[in-house]
């Protein structure tokens, strides 16, 4: 907008005054777009909205007078739909690549390369320094992690099995299977209460299986107490050594300088070819998106390039927004916060602990996550152990789950003892619970609160039922 | 809300008014889950608004007092994306299975689940009426294409590779690929200028490969001009004779009762495993989903169970929105006029051909998409060809081709002679447009009568060159 | 936005086109802000909202960095008032004017301004091709009346009261109240059916009454059959003889040829000193907006710096963005409409009458409003007449009007006789309705079929009680 | 919704934990209908939003099948209005009265109902715990102190003149001017720094006109450093005494207890008639609207039958949206804080300017604006003060006015000395700056620091000039 066309309306020096705000803006913008840097300072949901609705006038079909005679012009029937995606419907990708700009839509690929750009400067602030390349897929992590092991299959022609440390969520295992891949499972060790990797175990099947057969170890890093996160730098450092792709599940790791200073440390001291990280997770947007992340450029873009077509534009959109919005100076602040917390209810977590005559399990390899026993319930029914998580539900407390150590259970053909836990022989059922990012300190304040309450009534109508 | 509350704020008259108002609304959202079918009526943006908004409600974060205490809780942080979505941030699916419901967000859930009714319903309006079971995936049909092979491949172990009859779009063929299966393209045989299935070389190569290494054939009904439609009723006789799998690429092929019947038809006829379309395409919302569909139950049921992890609820939630704003009568309205456009543009391409010596290609196997030769530029070079495209686009006509068929090209690791023709000798170069569903009447106009000039000063420019 | 500075993120040559698209924007801003002429194609809602947010960043409650140290520095609590105001919480006006742009929102000015200029196009386009000056009032017909009439009372300081040609609606009363005014009644004639203007006891009035006075006469054009649209011009040219103000109530005549045409004449054979219609019977925009017009500048400008204080920008924000998406082309197809629907509804209700043996009464002095006779209802009891009213509405018929002939009131310190039928002897009741902008032809069908419907349930009722 | 009709899409456990959360949202609401109290704790974003569009259902015009046959209906043309407003269309009142419900608008006669309710409770937060009744009317003070006098000239047929203890402001004097009457200005008393009501002048006046031509006596409240709020329980005695009406103007006096508690005590000692206040200003709503309350149910009641016609519902709506999405905890929590930050702001003041060599004025009558005295610019020219008022807008800073004393003006007939300064020969020029409600404390910091440094650059600036 040209204020000077506006000046038979009002005073030029008032028009002024508003150009020179506006230019603020515009320089903030344009740092953004030349730098490619996240702010410093988040910027207001107004001008976002501003930014949002001039990019979305860079699509085709938002031109004056466009005429699309193709099979997918970006037509949109509902004005609701059109305006919660400000009219940037051609989604990201071209056929050949997801990263690759589409002449027809400017602005959504304008969405896609700056939201990549600025989640890579994202990472190297958590502490991934020397990250090199990342694209953010609109898939969630299980399917992330499944286009990483079909890629890397084209590179390993041969290979037929994934490495895999033990961790119980179905994603991953799914993700293997999807792939096409048989699972080789390494169970956890237990070093007091928490669980470790056996690294032993990993160089034992690497020198077992062929090493063609092997298309990558994968390791997780964010997981729930009392397991541990994994040893990523022991395993980088046998995977360099036999020469094996690895694979870090990062799920929720982005928001724990512990899981980021793992990874950097295991690029450098060993192997790492990608790690993966939920969008959701660690920047609270909806569910949807993830980062696919690594320290060799080339690799990452043959990634983007094996995504079939194009994709979502959501979940970029939603990560482009939040980090504009947060700024870095924000999220800062929230990685601090979130350190706070998971001291505040570590602690409070004990205070409960001996009133009821349990404790809080050691895991000093987990700063997300806290493991609360419950040798109470050991013994106790299926239906009845799942009733405690039901009942902490229904007070509004959700996330926590009960564990129970003794359930066995199949997935993708491979049979979990002690599913759930993360091992096959842990001793004591057990109550986790995560301190996340954007978590706030009241609402620690009324779990624990609620937490023990629960347990009191819990156990009272138990006593009963004996 | 109970309007018998505010009688001390209003006449009680007047609330009866408004309440009896009010029930139409329920009546017809009650109705809705409880038949789950596509109402007649579009809704009106306020109801969808209001409808969405109480739905958002039944998602946990959404709780009045709820607090979280796990690793996801969908949070939000910027009230901008916030808004973009009611606050329905847990997407959809659980880490087992992409249709299953989550506790945690009831509301995501049932726009899942909903979402999935609607569309089978749909896919019944447009001709398809056996179909059984289908779901919407947030993934892009490329992607969609590859989930389905990689769950065929845990049924058939052996299988390495896919016949193709040969369609020149790069989405199909990375999907493959991505998938790890290898590609037996069969060319199309040329009658008259149409391009049609070869379905005797298909039946060659079911005969020379050993069956167990085949995962599925793969047809493809909507598509570019002078492709036709595949023949697609011969081919799921010839996997329903050989048992083998057979998969259609019906990308934007339900707003053409040509290709459903088509499906339909094979169907029942012969084998169709599943058929795969684009939700953009043909339902005009935003890039990002597709509607995997078939007419096995426990087939379509165990793709659905393959996806690893949870997923975007967006393109769900745009379709859902779609369907309620559209409603049935306005939709096979949609379709009557895409029809009458697609005569439209026919007979006013036929008078733009006359006048330049060119014609409109002979394809009654297709009508969604027309071939305008282009006899003229046969001997130009490459940047040349393009020209004309660029210059249409810059008249901001979006959506032509121009199609030289002396190309050769690499993908995916297979040569393809006249890249972009679908055929290794086509005699013509070409430019194709389609009319497709939401396209204006006046587009065709405003198309027609820049398409003639632009014919017109590109001659001149080349004639000048010569 | 600077495009070049993206070239480190797209192709230059994609970013190109973009920004000639963008271009064909801003020139169309460019254009409104230089001609500032209402645009002849309606924006598209992209452009508006990428328009409306650009413009709120120019006031200084947006601006980056901006402290506020004084009693009002629009600051807006809530996210959803913000976002439904794009942030312009300034207002308009100032202490003294109500046009006057203020240096602390220039965003806000601007609004202000150019709604004032588009609105005067939009009446010379309706037809009073000759007015000089308007500005859209925050405030609805009722209270613009009385703000013209304060202005009035300045100028002629002795003036006690107005001469007004009785119309039953009440605000034209109570806005003659609320100024202080006494309210000289001069009843309508009576031509076969319809009611006219008595200009002759107009006449006698500014011969009986000490012309200082008299503050003005008022008339008003648009209003219900069988009440004519007042004899504008005849009272202009008493007005002019007798030098005392004419002041016309158009309420919703800016969408009647006629009344435009009435006043267009009025003013050049006589005295019109400002006309004042609603922004929502008009333009269908929310209630709460007027704009108060004239031939003279100074005057126009005088009523405007009578408003004391700042006020509301809604109803300018919500007429700026209704004309602007309408643009004159459509707001021309809406008028040619709603003349063909005036001619619909009058030929279905002749059938309709026909049917009942009642008749629409002849009133070609008004061509929006129609009046159906309702012989059958003499005689009914009071709440008996009403409840024909409330069954129509009870079908979601809203908008019909039963007038009883034979009631009684007093409004203001006046008794009317007849109130609701704008004469005190008029003898049939009946039943009105109009055919308003922006009304669909579907609405009339449906109409027509439940009046007919009613009818005859109603009159079965009525035979049963009696 | 009725949950129980999704049973045959999502487990009934699952829904009955939804329908619980959704319970306690209606109970909210339903407590919100039946105590009509301002509740406790603010309402989220998401369930206003649900609350909204399920009010607007309740608008005749987004009625299912609703038909339009009268000359105002509610059409909206703009799908970007009709989202800003909810469909709620209709304004609020009737051709008789702004608080009259319409059954046509139940909805917006539903959000007038309880606006006007929970403004009631509002004020009795703010310390008028006696307030008997008020309303919200869709204009800013100006025109309401406007339509309280003209409501007040009906019961004082003879009056002619309003007594008023002067304040600088141009709308009160305008509304005076817009009503009709003559303007008795009792200038202020200085008493050390600051400038008080003159009470005795005022009964000097009370005994020197006829009573019955004095319509009231009217006083302020908040308003700008160095004059005090006026001495309203004094005035309140002596209106009582004289059996005159007295009007108080508390434009921005809600937000601070010692105005509120003024005028508690004058309406228990003395005679308050009515009370005005911004909504803007208090409550951080956009400019528009104002509050009119009073101590007398049928006096308010008759000020708003004395509006003419409808109005804007934006003003009411902006002001529930607030008050339930803030809470009356949270508006406690910014009273509190302002009183804060004022005395931050005060011996913040206080240093730069000992450094300056200057003082801030001592105003104890006065807790929300202070002045600082500006001795160094007397003798300058007008364009060189009001520089520096444009140097710190300049920086950013808005809100700041400097006062030069010697300058005179005429505002509706009436001549003022020292217009600015609220006095006729105030010695000192100063800078005023307030502490209003939703001031952040950095907002302050930034302020003092950027007055500090354009001081000292004025002045160098200056002494160059000299």
């Amino acid at each position: 907008m040209d204020y000077q066309a506006a000046t038979r309306l009002l005073p030029a020096s008032y028009l002024r005054i508003a150009e020179e705000a506006k230019k603020s803006v515009s320089n903030k913008i344009q740092e953004l777009l030349e730098k490619r840097k996240w702010p410093e300072e988040g910027w207001s949901d107004s001008m976002l909205e501003a930014f949002l609705h001039e990019i979305a006038l860079m699509d085709s079909n938002n031109f004056l007078g466009s005429v699309g005679v193709g099979e997918r012009e970006g037509r949109v029937f509902s004005k609701i739909v059109h305006t919660r995606h400000w009219g940037l419907s051609h989604g990201i990708g071209r056929s050949g690549d997801l990263v690759e700009p589409q002449p027809k839509a400017v602005g959504s690929s304008l969405v896609n390369k700056l939201t990549n750009a600025l989640s890579l400067d994202a990472i190297k602030i958590c502490g991934i320094t020397s990250v090199q390349n990342c694209f953010v897929a609109p898939i969630a992590t299980g399917m992330a992690l499944s286009l990483v092991l079909s890629t890397l299959r084209h590179k390993r022609p041969s290979s037929k099995c994934v490495i895999w440390t033990r961790i119980d969520q179905k994603s991953c295992i799914k993700a293997v299977q999807l792939s096409g891949f048989a699972l080789e499972v390494v169970d956890t060790t237990k070093n007091g209460d928490e669980l470790n990797t056996d690294v032993f175990a990993i160089e034992q099947l690497l020198t077992k299986i062929p090493l063609e057969e092997i298309v990558c170890v994968i390791t997780t890093t964010s997981c729930f107490a009392p397991r541990a996160f994994d040893d990523i730098v022991s395993v980088s450092e046998l995977c360099a050594k036999y020469d094996i792709p690895h694979l870090v599940n990062n799920a929720y790791g982005l928001q724990s300088s512990k899981c980021c200073h793992l990874i950097q440390t295991a690029a450098t001291k060993g192997r790492v070819d990608a790690f993966v990280q939920s969008t959701d997770k660690n920047f609270m947007v909806p569910v949807g998106g993830s980062i696919i992340a690594g320290f060799d450029k080339t690799f990452i873009d043959d990634i983007s390039k094996f995504y079939p077509g194009r994709a979502s534009a959501s979940p970029s959109l939603d990560l482009l927004i939040t980090l504009l919005s947060m700024g870095k100076i924000k999220f800062k602040k929230l990685l601090k916060d979130r350190k706070e917390n998971f001291e505040k209810l570590k602690s409070g977590l004990k205070l409960v602990a001996e009133k009821h005559g349990e404790r809080v399990l050691e895991t000093k390899g987990n700063n997300i996550s806290l493991a609360f026993s419950l040798s109470y319930i050991k013994g106790l029914r299926d239906n009845e152990i799942t009733e405690l998580g039901a009942w902490l539900f229904q007070k509004r407390i959700s996330g926590c789950r009960v564990i129970d150590v003794g359930s066995v259970k199949d997935v993708a053909g491979v049979t979990y003892q002690g599913w759930g836990s993360h091992n096959s022989s842990y001793p004591t059922p057990y109550l986790t619970v995560a301190a996340g990012i954007g978590m706030g300190k009241e609402e620690i304040d009324v779990f624990l609160n609620k937490l023990d309450t629960t347990l009191s009534e819990w156990k009272k109508k138990g006593q009963v039922r004996k």
